[in-house]
């Protein structure tokens, strides 16, 4: 293997590929990231088993790359130097080129590197073949989507498959969710596909996010019930899937209330903010009592620490009043989701889960939240 | 105790005063600022037992601080909370009244927190008494001289005096020390003062650079064999010193050299750098080999990871080739220190210690680091 390319192109997608590689992964050859020359270019290739990246380098797609391959072949460099040797290197163009066995020159200007790499025999095969199902995407819709629900996810490890959201098609509908038991984000989206059930890990999701973040283009996505893949110009992110039946949700989310608040968001975020730093159990408890718009009050109490309490006023209430009590945590996180003005918070009553909508279209974006029960 | 106050004016000195403050030090009380409120104005005290900073606000040194004291008295808060109430309470101007025993509550304009604070009786007395030597020095002049000495003290608690900067003033000169027994870096000031041999924490002079950073002001500098005192305006911190004699590093700088190379001294940096993750034995050992000034090599070499190397040229080179090994670590941070275009390296032999210095005034600044035994 022996070929010339530009630097910082070579860099930027090696930086996009390592997104995929775990160092210190029991498989070693799997901490690198493996280099392909050929004649149809530079192939790269990262995984850790649950995500892999293939990226395709060409001068056909990408004028400024410089790719010359002066010698077909492949190998695997450890991704902790890799970058480091790329990056540091001290000219514009850079030739990498196996020297003996898996020795590896890097070499610019003035300034040379030989690596150990490890071969690419011992890289293990990955299945990129592609998926029957297939969608189109807009990756700024995905994005948001992603930023909508993700964090509802679990991150404990006690039940995988809420460690992932669920993404379910069907009748034209995609339905959305995470939960993590305790709260749970619902997002309804028009789309034109077939039928699916598929719960794809909320860590390859952020991957998705980061990488594919030019929003106005168009994603390719493949999936079948073992695989999803996301694929654009160059780019093939393919994530396995998690295993395990999704809880059906849908009974959960309460269709009848009593008391429906109508309430600033920022002013919301504001105040439980505030307070955040007042945990009990390691845990901010907000006490939110509403006697009318104009009588709304905040508390969070602490025998350790002390005590908050904040006057607030809603855009409008409608019901009895209401003492109830729920995570900060939690519903910061929700408010945050929910990017509107106000936002319209429906209660049944204050042992019942109650779940924040923006105060227009509330059916799109549904997040719900477990009160918590106090002593106070 | 009970008075108002302008909230950003507030937070900022809390903000100085937290730096002496280290949450979880054995006396609760010490995890907390003191703030205590007389006719005088508001005083902040805050310490750690090394370093104690004590600040005076009153509206005759700041216009704008808004305070009115409208009942005297004192109180502890832990700094844990404190700087986050202040921070995020929703009025300019803020009231701080301790309601029942230490039960302190601060408002805002709808918002209030109450805090159990600490009896201002249980805050351990702090000597701020003045030492009998003064000495006047310019905050710039001081934060140079802590960046150019400080960082070449030790990490390490087994020589405890080493984890200190030393400063020596005699016949007008002082003279000011730093080394962890690997690298020294020794500076040389004129400065018309007393007698004195003391060492200061490395960690106290970081907590000086940090907080007197208005580079055009003169400090007043207190000091005798137990405390060093820095006072600027309202602030004034002080720190303890380190017991034991500092060693005497005069006779370790070698006086004679066989070889003296001036070097661009951020092409030096660069070489250095890019073989950073080079390591051997946790340290990146650079090999330096010198034929003439045109002919310079530097390599690092690891069984594990591979090897660099980069060809280099210098300003100039006089004695004869020269094979010599260093931590790449300590010469990028000695380079760093001398801040000027071009350095100065002279060199006895091989296993001997060697000086890094600008190339003009060399005596004003010396950077010596002790080569290593190398098996290349």
């Amino acid at each position: 293997m022996n070929f010339k390319i530009n630097k910082t192109k070579l860099y930027n997608a090696l930086m996009i590929v390592s997104r995929s590689v775990s160092s210190n992964y029991p498989v070693p050859a799997l901490s690198g990231i493996k280099l392909e020359a050929s004649s149809e270019g530079l192939k790269l290739t990262g995984s850790d088993a649950d995500i892999s990246i293939e990226m395709n380098l060409s001068n056909d797609i990408d004028e400024e790359l410089g790719l010359s391959i002066l010698e077909e072949g492949s190998i695997v460099i450890d991704v902790k130097y890799l970058l480091d040797i790329v990056k540091k290197m001290d000219s514009e163009e850079i030739q990498v080129e196996i020297i003996d066995g898996t020795l590896t020159r890097f070499s610019g200007n003035k300034v040379e590197f030989k690596i150990n790499g490890y071969r690419a025999n011992d890289y293990p095969t990955i299945d990129f073949s592609t998926p029957e199902n297939h969608l189109n995407i807009n990756a700024g819709l995905l994005n948001a989507i992603i930023d909508e629900t993700s964090f509802a996810s679990s991150s404990k490890e006690t039940r995988p498959v809420l460690t992932g959201v669920n993404f379910q098609s069907n009748n034209n509908q995609l339905i959305i969710t995470a939960t993590d038991s305790y709260r749970l984000a619902k997002k309804v989206s028009e789309l034109n596909s077939g039928e699916f059930n598929i719960t794809v890990p909320t860590k390859s999701l952020n991957e998705v996010k980061s990488i594919f973040n030019e929003l106005d283009k168009d994603l390719d996505v493949y999936l079948n019930t073992k695989k999803i893949q996301f694929k654009s110009n160059n780019i093939l992110l393919q994530s396995r899937l998690l295993d395990g039946a999704y809880p059906e949700t849908e009974r959960l989310i309460p269709k009848v209330f009593n008391h429906t608040l109508v309430i600033n968001r920022q002013d919301l975020i504001n105040a439980i903010d505030r307070t955040s730093f007042i945990k009990t159990d390691n845990m901010s408890i907000i006490r939110l009592q509403i006697n009318s718009k104009d009588d709304i009050t905040i508390t969070n109490k602490s025998q350790e620490i002390g005590e908050f309490r904040e006057e607030m006023n809603a855009i409008s209430y409608e019901g009895e009043p209401l003492d109830i009590s729920f995570s900060g945590h939690y519903v910061i996180e929700a408010c945050r989701a929910l990017k509107s003005e106000n936002i319209m918070i429906q209660f049944t009553e204050n042992m019942k889960p109650f779940i924040l909508t923006k105060e227009k279209n509330p059916e799109d974006l549904i997040q719900l939240v477990l009160p918590v029960r106090t002593y106070n």
